[in-house]
Parts: structure tokens; sequence; C-alpha cells
């Protein structure tokens, strides 16, 4: 099946900035097949595309898509509060069912605003699964591995925890070509530090992404620096933990060096500007980190600490805080910014067939409705990046393909009902939250 | 003319911050008639807003309007350069007519994002009310005033140019109900201190707002500190500056302290957070500022160091931004943060009539969709208002009405083709870019 998507601005995000101005993308199947100014071959159907713009689909990096249930049910507190008093207490009481219906809220949001890959940790990953493959998006699920005392009857010690993940993964990876897999151990806060060691290394055995949550706060670095053990990165470097494939979420707290550890070791970096700053965690040196060569992709993390996954505020607002907290308009450019949401996201995620629109790759693609106040003026190439970063919002995303398929059109879902699902979610949010 | 719009979700912004679920809002002539649980009066129409919530429109404390024709184009570098390497020169090549069509393209995207107020400081003032006519918008026009040398032959000096703008004010105050004016004296480094003081005398006697830039750079901050008047806020005051309706924009840079000259005089701030950020100039200290009890509102500031000018994103980035950098989730609540786009919006530009949905007030009221995965789950009257801050965007308004009379209807302008003036700023964006 060959689907020519025909006239549109094509913004690449591949490795020179191409903007064709305007292209035609060519999808066979479930890969990109043709870029460039015209296709002269033979297709199937084709899609005219003026006033549109082309791009590769966003990538989030970092989020837990069933908290979606407890959206705005942890604001203004922090990070220990909202762990220990608001989302704990809540998760204890989900359900498979709940986890699922939560997800799906996720996945419908994330979709309808131009995400077509997601990096997900939480528990009830069957569930997880199974949303992912109902709503038509990619998704990386990394089954959350965590020893505290409230989840271990439900999901065993570590040890346990970790069979019972690779299973998963074996099971599920690369299922329909759009689900993949990982080892999300949560933290080095919430595990011992020979269980990091031990994930790290079945991971790497396995060939599975590691996903986990570093350095998110500096109570949480001096914790560990306390330890003995030298600092989080440094120490996990030690113990061989990078030899995996990691993916850090959120790294604010690192120490000044630490960026060459990632960049050595081809760790990825998922920063959550939104999440850190509601939390009031800091920073994270993006600058520090893109300069030194870091792979940084963008997280929105759950819906608790955002409150929305709509990841253009993400892509706005990473260079923006890096700007205002630098005292520095210059750190940080538009185009930066949007290799963070595409083809840079997509290293991080370590997933290299995603985030550029190019020969060959996967074809996760959105069009943009750009016929608005919000696209003018547009009379240069670098136009179109500037005002994708610092103008654009979910509202333009029209289309979108994933894995080859359109699984949105004209801004509705075309494989879920969503009305259907906003209804549900609703019974469960009642029960959950009312109760 | 009375219409009631039942059924809704009305978040009133209110002193009280009541929240109704649901309520009835019945609009007469201008004005709001009626808010509560059930009305039970006639009416003319009644508009079914079941799956809805009915807020006050959006106040967009600070912006120029005609510059979303300089989008993009002055991004990721310093103010001085955006003013003097690229705006100036670009504003040099500038006709009333060109004028006219930017700022029509700035209300098409604030009315159709919520926004039914703005204060606009910019030339071309006759242009500019005629765009706030023709879209159906509320607009502040305060015709800025500044002596730089580029400026002087198209705009006279500034007493002359002072003349000029209180003759309009004359002309227009108040016209249809819904334009306002003012001056806009432009800053303190591009006028001398003697025009500042003539300027709010002539503003006092005519009972107008005074709508100016305050201390929006350390380096505008030195430099004045340098004078020996003391530091600007302090000056002013000295002046008798503060004596008229003050509306400061910025004011990032403000000494310890000057929040109680703001206070005493009931001086309002418009609180620009993106620009302020995209120009690295700094974060204002609203925190203290709103603790002090200033009137503080927001600002897009223009599509040239935004780029956009959705004020759901500064509602967002208000708070956001604040608890970043104080690492303080507990500083700048949503509810303030809401009342920072509403009811103290309208307090800061000094216009008692809006902001708040209660009998009396004048009619400027949106309708937004919340049949949505964001406005989920909602089971308490602050989801609704946590969602509208941290959750909410843009595309969730649907209805507007401005003064009484519906101006967007599911989510489509009625009183001017969009089409068409994207067409003409198409044209006029290229003659001014691409020459």
């Amino acid at each position: 099946m060959k689907t020519l998507l025909s006239g549109a601005v094509v913004v690449t995000c591949n490795e020179s900035h191409n903007v064709l101005r305007p292209g035609d993308v060519l999808i066979e199947d479930d890969r990109i097949a043709f870029v460039g100014p015209k296709y002269e071959g033979d297709y199937d159907q084709k899609v005219h595309l003026g006033g549109y713009l082309l791009m590769p689909g966003l990538i989030n990096a970092h989020t837990h898509s069933s908290m979606t249930l407890f959206r705005s049910k942890a604001d203004d507190v922090d990070l220990r509060t909202f762990l220990q008093e608001r989302v704990w207490p809540l998760e204890a009481k989900l359900t498979d069912e709940d986890a699922y219906v939560g997800s799906l809220l996720s996945a419908i949001e994330m979709l309808k605003s131009g995400v077509t890959c997601y990096v997900d940790m939480y528990f009830f990953e069957e569930g997880l699964v199974r949303a992912a493959l109902d709503t038509g998006i990619r998704a990386v699920i990394t089954p959350g591995i965590i020893e505290v005392p409230g989840l271990v009857k439900a999901l065993g010690h570590w040890d346990q925890r970790t069979n019972t993940v690779i299973d998963f993964c074996r099971r599920w990876e690369n299922y329909t070509g759009r689900i993949h897999t990982g080892l999300g151990p949560h933290a080095p806060y919430t595990l011992p530090f020979e269980a990091l060691k031990e994930i790290s290394s079945e991971a790497k055995r396995n060939d599975l992404p590691v996903h986990i949550h570093l350095v998110e706060t500096k109570e949480e670095r001096d914790n560990f620096n306390s330890k003995g053990l030298g600092s989080t990165v440094g120490a996990l470097e030690e113990a061989g933990f990078f030899e995996a494939k990691v993916i850090s979420a959120h790294s604010v707290w690192i120490e000044e060096g630490d960026e060459h550890i990632y960049t050595r070791h081809h760790a990825g970096v998922a920063h959550c500007p939104i999440s850190n700053a509601k939390l009031g965690v800091g920073v994270a040196p993006i600058n520090r980190m893109l300069s030194a060569g870091v792979n940084v992709g963008l997280g929105t993390d759950s819906a608790a600490s955002n409150n929305n996954l709509n990841l253009w505020e993400e892509l706005k607002f990473a260079p923006l805080i890096a700007k205002a907290v630098s005292q520095n308009p210059l750190v940080i450019s538009a185009e930066q910014a949007l290799w963070m949401a595409t083809r840079l996201g997509a290293m991080a995620i370590h997933r290299s067939d995603i985030g550029v629109i190019a020969n060959g790759m996967k074809a996760d693609v959105i069009a943009l409705d750009i016929d608005r106040p919000e696209f003018l003026p547009a009379t240069t190439a670098s136009d179109y990046v500037h005002h994708l970063v610092y103008s654009a919002n979910k509202d333009m995303v029209k289309h979108v393909w994933v894995n080859g398929s359109k699984v949105v059109e004209n801004g509705q879902l075309l494989m879920l009902d969503e009305a259907e699902t906003i209804k549900k979610a609703g019974v469960v949010a009642a029960r959950l939250l009312e109760g």
C-alpha cells in the first residue's frame, strides 16, 4: 500500500534541518519510501496537503499514562507530598481496568495532539499494551520495578518483579510493529543499589532499554551522595549500569561532568521541564548536556504533575525556561528545541527508526493546518521551525499516521470512540476519588 | 435582549472563588443580569451549555497588536538586538493599512482563544480601533508616545504626540461600549523624565490610564539608577506619576519595596512571563507583588517576543516559572493564576466592569467544551480551576461573547472572514519582509 502525501510544507528534522516548500512524502506500508520536492512514481492513494505542514510525530520520552486519572489531584505541593500523600494512596486503589482506562485517556490526548510515540513507566502493563493497541499509537512500555512497602504485595520483590517484566517484554516486543518494551526500575531511592545493577544486566542481556528516574530533586542527590558511593550517575557508571540502553528521566541535579558519562554510554535523557517546574525541583542543565552531545528528549511526565500530555508545551517551555534561568536569550535555539521533540527524542529513547522524515524510517507523521494567523508570516524556511516551537499548538494537528496507518483524521480518532472512553473514565474517577 | 446561558459549569472568578455545577447566566444587552444555580425569569433565547464551562473572558494586559506581522522574525536574541536590529527597521516600513491588518490578525487569534479584552500599545492608532471594531473584541488602545530619532518624523516630538493621543482618546473613548483608550508613554529610557510627568498629569486630568514599560531589564534599571534620581519606580512616585491610573508592563527589576508603591497608588502590573523568558531578561517577582496586594494581570507582549497571543500559555507559565525559580511548589497557586488572567487582570488595567461573572458586570464571557480527556477527572469544584490553569488550552474555547454580543460560535469568528484576512496578511508580510 502506497500513500502519497502531496504538496505540504515538509519539516524533515533531518541532520541538515531541511524544509521543503512544498514537498511530497510517500508512505509504503509502515515506512517512508520517498521524501523530496516531487514524487513521480506510482501510488495507491494521494492525499492533497496544500496549506498543511508535515513533520515527524512528536515523541514523549517520559510519562506514566494511567495517572491521567489523578490529573489536578496533587497540585501545588512538593514531590514527597505528591507521591506519599496524594499519588500512592490513590494507586493503592487502582484496578487493571482502571489503569487501562487511564492509559486510554492518555493515548487519546497524545495522539490528537500529534504525539505518535511515548515511553511509559507504570504498573498494570498488560492494560498499557491494550490501550496502545486500541488507539493506534506507538508505545515503549517499561513496566515499573519498585521496592516500596505498599506495592511489594501486589508486585512481589524487585527480583520476582524483574522476571515478570522480562517475560512481559519477550511476549510483546515489536508486536504489530508499534509495541516496544523495556525495564522500568523506578529510581535509586526506591530500589536497592544491587537491584539497579542486576536489572541493567538483564536489560543488556535481552537488548532492552532501561527507563529510570535519576536525580530529580536536590534532596535525592544529597541523600545518595551521603552514602559514600559517590554521586548517583558516577556510582551507576562504575556499577556498569550504563552498559544497557538507559533512558534517564529528569537529571535535574546531575553533577558537573555527569553529562560526559551520558555521552560516553549513549544514555538518553528525558527532560521534563513542566513537571520539574511545577514540583519546584529546579531546572535541568540541558544546555550543558546538549553541548556535550547528550541525546536529550522531552517528556511530559504524568498528568498529575503537568497536568496534561501536550508536548507542544514542553517544546516551547524547554527553551524559554533555559533562557530565563540563565538570563541568556541565546541559549537553546528553536532548532534545538524542535530536535528534542523529534530526532533527538528518538535517539534518547534508543529508537533509530523514528523522529525524522527520511527514506526508510517508520512512517510516524503528523499534518498541521497552518492556514492560521499563528503561522504568519512565513517568508523563509526557518520561519516554519520557529513558528512550530514558539507559536504552534496542538489545535493545529489534523492528521496523524503511526507505523504507516492513519489514526487521526481531521482531529478525530479513527480507531476508538472517544466519547465512550470519556464516559467510562468518568465512572472510574468517581469511584476512585469520591469514595 | 435577554440571552440565557444554561446548564454549564460556571467558574465565576468572584471574590469567593464560586464555581456553580451547573449554573445559569443571563446576559441582558451588554451586561450580566443573573448568575446562579437556576434562572426562573423570562428571556428571548436560551443556549443549552451542558458539557461546557463558562468563565469570564481572559484579559491580555499588555500587547502590541500590529507586531504579529513580525512573528518569529526576532527570535533567540537579546532585547536591544530585538528592538534596534530587528523590530525598529521593520516598523519603519509599516503603513497604516499594514498596522490595521497586523492588528486584525492579533484580534482573530485572541478572540478565538478566549481573550475578550486586551491592552494595546502601538502607533497607527486609528487602524487599531478599526481592527477591534471589525472583529468584535474589547480593546484598551493606548497609542505609543516615544522620542527616538527614527520615529520623531512620523509622530512628532513627545509633546505634540501627547496632544494627538489625547485628541484620539476623546474621540474614541467608550465608542460602542467596547473601545477604551489611554496614553502609552513607551518607557523611561525612550522619553525625557519631564515627559513622563507631563503625560501622567494629562492622563489624570482626562481620567485615562497610562500604560508604560517599566524596568524590563537589569541594564535598564542600572542605567536609570546611575542618573542620581533614585530608582525608577521611586523617582516616578516622587514625580507624581502614579497619581494617574498606571498599567506597568513587566516590572521585572523593581527594587525591594517598590511593590508597596504600586499598592499605595493602585498601579497595576502586566506580567509577561513568556516574553521575559524568551528575551532572557529575568523573572518578575510576582509572588512579592501579589503578597503586597498589587493587582497583577497577565500579558502576552507582542507576537515578536512570544510568539503567539495565546494567554492560556501565560496562565500556566506564570505559576510554573515562579515555582521553578524559587524552587518552591507552593508559590503561586492555581487560584492566584486564574485570577491574574481575569479579575486581577481587570483591576490591573483599571476596568472594574469586567473579569468576573457577576450581576451588573459587562457580559464578556467564554464557553469551553470540557467533554475532553483534559478535563477528567472533575470530582470537586477546585478540579475545574486547576484544570483551567494547568491542563486547558485555547482549543477548548468554542463560544465567545463580548459586551453581550456573540462574536465566536463553534470556534469560528462571526464578524469577519478569517481566511480573507490571512490572505491579506500574507501579501503585507511578503512586501515587508521579502523586499
